[in-house]
């Protein structure tokens, strides 16, 4: 375990903990650590919260600093960050003005799952297009914090994009490990164009995650991988800002992707910490969605014992940012569906597909594993697990324009197969040849009915 | 011409108002007309301002409205809506709380080009990923207004992603007509995606926008180019937001792309406004950029008599987003480098690539049509216009993830030209073969020198 290179002075409450039981060894916050030295379990930024004032005074602090203009408050992370309190100041923050999300409202797609009162919560909004950046800037910040002159992660994409922009802001070197082949062209253009350095594997994310962790341990790279806790400080703001937008009266469900469950990690232990703050009086549930070829959190739930993960050798799914077989923070995940009476629950190919184009009728773009959440809001909805009265907030992690190839890969398909939305492209030729003019016109209007 | 299907109750103030000198004709703002009926110049949509207190209050207002949980006061375009009166009332705007984008600073650029007061606008940060939203919420709400059963545009593809998503949230059927083969992958994914109807048209912009105006005016198509008033009224709230955010001081310069003109269009006639209202003392100059291979607007500025611009008939740039040869909004653009004592300059590829590489390098990603602004910038500075001291503002107008493919094609060229930059990129084989770890471990360290 390496320490930091130069004195941290860290706010009193904060200090890192051993989440197993048997254990909860603690360490300092400023001990550069990604597993607990003394029995290998996952590690929790954790805090002795002396907040200085009552919840409501400082959900009142939190909305007026909307209209301040230090940086730190421009950033939907750090303007909470009296419930994420393990920096002594903001000044040195590296961010990009994440968080600040939309929750939409979307008629098709509620109608679609049968639930009235459906909203999305879009972090694809984000700067770079995912909620990895409410992580990343907490992640970089820490980085920066520790004097790391070069930090790495493994990613099937929007890790890596967002790593990449936040140590670029930093002035700090990246370093990216990503499977050959099958991470979406988007993900990879913005890791090179934040001036990563893109190592790819053959093989799968797993693979490149167990590479990455060992050097990390072995070298000086500063790992950002959401077993880094620092990554979950800054996601747990996807929940903070979400219950502000609805003026902290929580819906019945939070409906979320489930790959490396980072987020479910994150959403768990923000909702026990406001709860366990008085911010919120009920804690809403959780219902985690894996895709069938990549389900192994879906597998644990549901096995008699729920005792370990058994990972996957070859997860396989075309949502490709939950393409994981063996996600390193499942015994926090696990720790959130106990603390939220949450749910884990798994969908099909095609049930992703459609939802998601669903939702692009709604005019909402999200990448494909975002998805999984209205499909499997359908599901629970159909097999009652979720009432239709329910309030719903499904959680969008990623932009449309992470994945263009799956959409038209998508679209494509529905033309050649002729469905009953019909054609919806045509190829109109010569209409710059002016003698076509008339005759090209003509054709577009009987084609559209004009 | 045609009226409007349903009765319209305006706001007194607004009117349509023929941008020819020497004509001026008034219509009602409720009459759909894209063009003077009298002379066929372009038409504004013009108020007889009669602001509700000063500017000094308005601004409060304004800023007090970021507290406020109306839908329309979440959008950064009808916040303002004192400065675009054409609404009588709010409640039925079609928005995806577009605008509220950020500005950032970029030590990089600022270095690369000799500004050390440089600051970007980041419109790609919108909900679509492009400017054209703030133009967009306006226009399909126009269009709601109006009865419309089917928008339409010609686009590069920024404005068919952005015309579909508003129309997919307002109902409304989207058709738009494309140059076959010579937009992004991910723009059409969009199109595609928010449910539009997509014709490709083998030609370039220009051919697709004559037809589709043609189309207008023959059909009950509602079109939704820059030509529509109703768009560049939107468009103005960049550069008022922009302001905001500068506490009212206005920048020496502000710097942006230029091609098909609605941006200079808006931004003049954004800063006419605020300046005859009191809402600045001091009017930024503008400093379109534009593309050599597609830059008749720059031509026009250089010609002796800057009478009539003469289109190009096959405008070539990779910024595919600029890449147009007869720019309909031409004369409302001269009049705003009239109003602004603008300035057109052009730049070239090599200029543009180079120049969004460094952008990338800062933590902010934008495509190629964006990235004409800072090696604009460069360029001005190196020639003296802009002072070294000036404060100056470059606009991007679209989201790195619009055009993957040419930033990898640029990253990919370095690596194949062996620059100064190193490789970026390595591939390595059979990393999840066991025996093959420790090998590649070594490999990896022995390449970034860990």
């Amino acid at each position: 375990m390496l320490g930091y290179p130069i004195a941290m002075d860290f706010g009193d409450p904060a200090f890192l903990r051993c989440i197993e039981p048997d254990c909860s060894s603690r360490y300092p916050a400023g001990e550069r650590s990604y597993s607990c030295p003394a029995c290998g379990g996952l590690l929790d930024l954790a805090y002795d919260f002396d907040l200085p004032s009552s919840p409501e005074a400082i959900k009142a602090v939190f909305k007026a600093r909307k209209l301040q203009s230090e940086p730190a408050y421009l950033s939907g992370v750090w303007r909470f960050h009296e419930l994420l309190p393990f920096l002594p100041d903001l000044s040195r923050v590296v961010t990009l003005f994440e968080g600040n999300t939309p929750i939409y409202e979307g008629p098709l797609s509620s109608e679609y799952c049968g639930l009235p009162s459906l909203r999305f919560k879009h972090q694809g909004m984000n700067p770079t297009g995912s909620f990895k950046d409410n992580g990343m800037t907490t992640g970089v910040t820490m980085a920066r914090y520790s004097g790391a002159s070069a930090v790495a992660c493994a990613s099937t994409g929007n890790t890596s994009a967002s790593m990449a922009a936040y140590a670029a802001r930093a002035g700090i070197q990246s370093i990216v490990f990503v499977p050959a082949g099958r991470i979406s062209h988007g993900k990879l253009a913005q890791a090179l164009e934040y001036g990563a350095r893109v190592i790819e594997l053959e093989g799968s994310f797993d693979d490149a995650m167990r590479i990455v962790r060992e050097l990390a341990v072995e070298t000086g790279l500063y790992l950002l991988n959401s077993v880094n806790p620092f990554r979950l400080e800054g996601q747990k703001t996807i929940i903070i800002e979400m219950l502000e937008q609805m003026d902290w009266m929580p819906p019945d469900w939070i409906v979320l992707p489930g790959g490396n469950l980072g987020n479910c990690s994150a959403f768990g232990k923000a909702l026990h910490e406001l709860s366990s703050l008085g911010f919120i009086d009920r804690v809403p549930r959780l219902a985690v969605i894996q895709a069938k070829g990549a389900a192994p959190f879906y597998k644990l739930f549901k096995s008699p014992d729920c005792q370990a993960l058994v990972p996957i050798n070859h997860p396989a799914t075309l949502a490709t940012a939950i393409r994981i077989g063996n996600p390193v923070s499942w015994p926090k995940a696990l720790r959130s569906l106990q603390w939220t009476n949450g749910i884990v629950e798994q969908v099909s190919e095609n049930e992703i597909a459609d939802a998601k184009a669903v939702i692009g009728r709604d005019g909402i773009g999200c990448e494909p594993a975002s998805a999984v959440t209205l499909a499997g809001a359908k599901l629970l909805v159909s097999n009652r697990t979720i009432d239709r009265d329910a309030s719903v907030v499904c959680v969008l992690t990623g932009n449309l324009l992470k994945d263009p190839g799956y959409t038209m890969d998508y679209h494509s398909r529905k033309l050649r197969l002729e469905t009953a939305d019909g054609e919806r492209m045509i190829l109109v030729t010569r209409a710059n040849a002016p003698e076509r003019l008339a005759a090209d016109k003509n054709l577009i209007r009987r084609h559209l009915k004009l």
